[in-house]
């Protein structure tokens, strides 16, 4: 007889639960929060963390605590432990974690304490740092579920991945791997094994996905520095929806390889990457510098591209001082929420003020250059071949987002006939996309454009399963360009009162009342493998925006 | 009615032939020559070249040309004047050429002459310089029919390659395309429209394929720079057949794009790379440092990174002064004639005396990383998915290489069955290169190795129609590593007088009398990415090999 999935389930969540430490358990006083998790400021009212613990994860950025690390100012098992508190408060009102393994990653702290009191030095330029991991990360001795009930009767995983053996080389604590959604296709952390992830700024919102968990947590400050993976957005969803700093690399940058997926990676199609969130851009490029440094992440997975983050990037047109932005507006096939539009604007207005060049470009003359066609595109990579069904093999129902996204994937016609034979449609989608990446190459160099500012999507976050596509992000995983989110403003029902209903039944409407208070961002953007000049002119971009 | 293929032929035959001046002719008597073309020295005997023009094709390398069309000491028309007249020469004696244009070139010599002289600086790096080119590379006003008689149908390319439009903007003269085979998967460069190209070491010999042309025209040193491309050996095997230097860089760091090509690109399979044909490794890396530079290549090609050309490359045992040099032999089922054995054999004595580290690899205990297992999965997926018969749309017949070639494509079992379902089968294919990626990845880190020295092939080069497989260059093809050939030593009949069969009626069997005297070659090959590093320790091995 197989083990019915609820037990399973079960099972799994006794496990989970029982992993965070007694003391660190909150009552259902404490469990009776607010919406509004971050303004409620639980973490100081649960009195878990000392005013010691509460300082080491707000007021600092991952690269000030490796200063105070690697001097010795700060013991790892002093930043370990308040981040392990915080992420177990985290988890238990916004469900962002799978698995939890706090005494390990205690113990790890003590032994790198230890050896940098012996050795004079840190082991690495990570030094004593907590590091958060997306579920789909493989660690030794855990397992990675990805939120499919019929892979908890998968052992636990028997080696790193490839950037887990770096992290931990470079001196990293890792102590949790964080939420995603059934299929890691929707931007709703939800699975039947974990559950929902809440959005910490108003729990009553999605937290995005599928690096939900990683978002929510960053956002709540229970992790300094999370790594999240990316195929269509999924470190940039959650990284606007909780208003955090995100960063798609080119794919192959950062390594990839010996995570689980349910996927059939070997098929033509978009390729996923992995990166940071973060706090701020610096701890971006922190984490980008590290990982990739001299370009030696080859030895760790065949699949890593043996090339060094690279100095100083420079302005196209640096003589003038200023970028050249290209500005990437609406697709009437996406309206714009208000907000977003607002906060778009508002950016475009400073950035001018600042003495950056704008140049607005034109998405909607050209069919290749069109967000709605790059997005149908990208979604017919994603259906175009056969996938496996781990769901029917455990007998788990669809949580609703999925069961909402199956289909239709879009609307307006596929970019590449579906009915063709499988060799010729794997040939058409790629001149297709061949088609669309020469045509923004030429934008690029006839613009002398130093990056593209978009939007990273329609919304802002929104109420449960009502996200919709994600075509502001996915066109950029068409292309394997690198983009930066970085968050600005916030939803406001005073600045922007009138619904906008888009009413095609996937789309999301514009509530003023729900989503009042969610962060907003823009999207930065440069053309492949220029990742470190898209960080670079993040951080400019950045500073004006915050000024 | 359609013109039948012969009158196509005849047509183009015709047009070729008028394009090559009058004066550069040779006479019936000029034209028999013996075999060893090269100890022949025919250019001087023509008289056809003046001192100086012998002195500029024959005693510098590009660098040292470079320096003086920069300086003005030599003028570009002057320098492309002799490799004009030589190509000319080499045309009429190997049929290494396709389309020629001497008086374009010429002009845009002077149009370079009257640029430094006006200007004061030279208009870039390659200022003034011809560089040969493939016949697959596009150029504005010719056409590019890559050996298929129904491409004579089509018209003059409308523009130029990425490749060639950087060219022309680093200041180079483009004077030649070079010959192919039908198909350009042989290594006989022979097609029904320019003929077969020979090698000018002994024109009974195969000059090598697909970049035939190119071999036979550096060899003869028609040629100072010229570019070939490579998906299984293409740039390495007339390298290694003709004693020139030639380089496979890892894909898309050269533009590849806007070439013409007979193939369904957009399937999963070998990635085709552009890369440089030499007379020295030093020549290899002026081609890589220009043509990367800042790694702005990306501005002209889609396809191209944006990665910048590295300064110093660094052996990862560089403490002690040496490199880790990874020895690959013999696969037992490749036997290696007994000059290709020789010279590896001496190489790696050589290297030992000079202080270099060798590690003999064991490539027979493990399937992923025989040489014989990656050369078939290779070749499957040559064949996995349709192709377009370009030569029936003619109505011309096979050459006899393609003939012999067609079928069976090796011995042995196919890696992925061939029967499964084209999802399936592509899956798994991808599958089973990531397992020779990850093999090759280990044994690199595990033994610590700079480089792998290897053989380019079983054979030098040898009689028509009798090439074989490619498996010691497409293995690293398939995991898209850069190689380079550095050209060792001769084929010695003395040395090495007995006869060896292999008797599979593919694989050629060793004849001392055929070969002797043709050129041998070692191939030096680093992981993906270390293009640089690939050069940096060719450069080093070469010198030990030449002392």
């Amino acid at each position: 007889m197989e083990t019915p999935w609820k037990d399973l389930v079960v099972a799994k969540r006794r496990e989970c639960a029982q992993k965070i430490p007694r003391e660190w358990t909150l009552s259902e006083d404490q469990l009776s929060v607010p919406a509004r998790l971050l303004e409620y400021d639980l973490p100081r009212r649960t009195g878990l963390l000392s005013e010691l613990e509460l300082d080491l994860t707000e007021n600092f950025t991952a690269k000030q605590l490796l200063v105070k690390l690697a001097s010795g100012h700060v013991s790892s098992l002093a930043v370990t432990t308040a981040f392990c508190k915080r992420a177990a408060i985290a988890q238990q009102v916004t469900s962002c974690l799978t698995e939890t393994f706090f005494d390990q990653a205690l113990d790890r702290a003590k032994y790198l304490d230890e050896y940098l009191q012996r050795e004079g030095k840190p082991i690495g330029p990570l030094h004593g740092l907590p590091v958060s991991l997306k579920d789909s990360f493989c660690v030794e001795g855990l397992q990675s579920t990805v939120g499919y009930v019929s892979f908890l009767k998968n052992p636990p995983a028997s080696t790193n991945s490839a950037l887990v053996a770096m992290l931990l080389r470079l001196g990293a604590v890792l102590y949790v791997k964080t939420n995603i959604p059934q299929t890691m296709m929707s931007a709703d952390s939800e699975n039947n094994i974990f559950g929902r992830t809440l959005n910490p700024h108003n729990t009553s919102l999605t937290a995005g996905g599928s690096s939900g968990g990683e978002g929510a947590l960053v956002a709540f400050r229970g992790s300094i520095l999370g790594v999240g993976t990316d195929i269509a957005g999924s470190i940039r969803i959650p990284s606007l929806c909780c208003g955090v700093y995100g960063f798609k690399p080119t794919a192959d940058r950062v390594p990839f390889g010996g995570q689980v997926s349910g996927a059939m990676e070997g098929l033509p199609g978009l390729k996923p990457a992995a990166g940071p969130l973060a706090h701020s851009v610096a701890d971006l490029q922190l984490f980008m510098k590290c990982v990739i440094g001299e370009g030696e992440a080859w030895q760790y997975d065949q699949t890593a591209m043996a090339v060094p983050w690279s100095g100083s990037p420079h302005s196209i047109n640096e003589r003038n001082g200023g970028l050249t932005i290209g500005v990437l507006g609406e697709d009437k096939a996406f309206p714009l929420h208000p907000p977003v539009k607002r906060a778009l604007d508002r950016a475009v207005e400073l950035l001018t003020r600042a003495g950056h060049r704008i140049v607005k470009l034109d998405n909607q003359s050209k069919k290749e250059t069109s967000v709605a066609f790059s997005s149908r595109l990208s979604l017919q990579y994603f259906v175009y071949g056969p996938h496996i069904d781990h769901i029917g093999a455990s007998g788990e129902p669809l949580v609703n987002s999925v069961a909402k996204a199956a289909s239709p994937m879009f609307t307006g016609p596929w970019p590449v006939d579906q009915e063709l034979e499988t060799f010729q449609k794997i040939q058409k989608l790629h001149e297709a996309r061949t088609r669309v990446s020469d045509a923004w190459r030429q934008i690029w160099v006839d613009q002398k454009l130093d990056v593209v500012l978009a939007p990273g999507a329609q919304n802002t976050a929104v109420a449960y399963d009502t996200y919709g596509w994600p075509p502001y992000t996915v066109m950029w995983n068409l292309l394997d360009y690198p983009a930066c989110i970085v968050p600005f403003r916030k939803a406001s029902k005073e600045l922007d009162p009138e619904k906008m209903a888009i009413g095609d039944g996937v789309q999301p409407d514009y509530n003023p009342d729900e989503v009042d208070g969610a962060p907003c961002a823009v999207q930065v953007i440069t053309p492949k493998f220029q990742d470190e000049k898209c960080l670079w002119a993040a951080d400019i971009i950045d500073q004006v925006l915050r000024t």
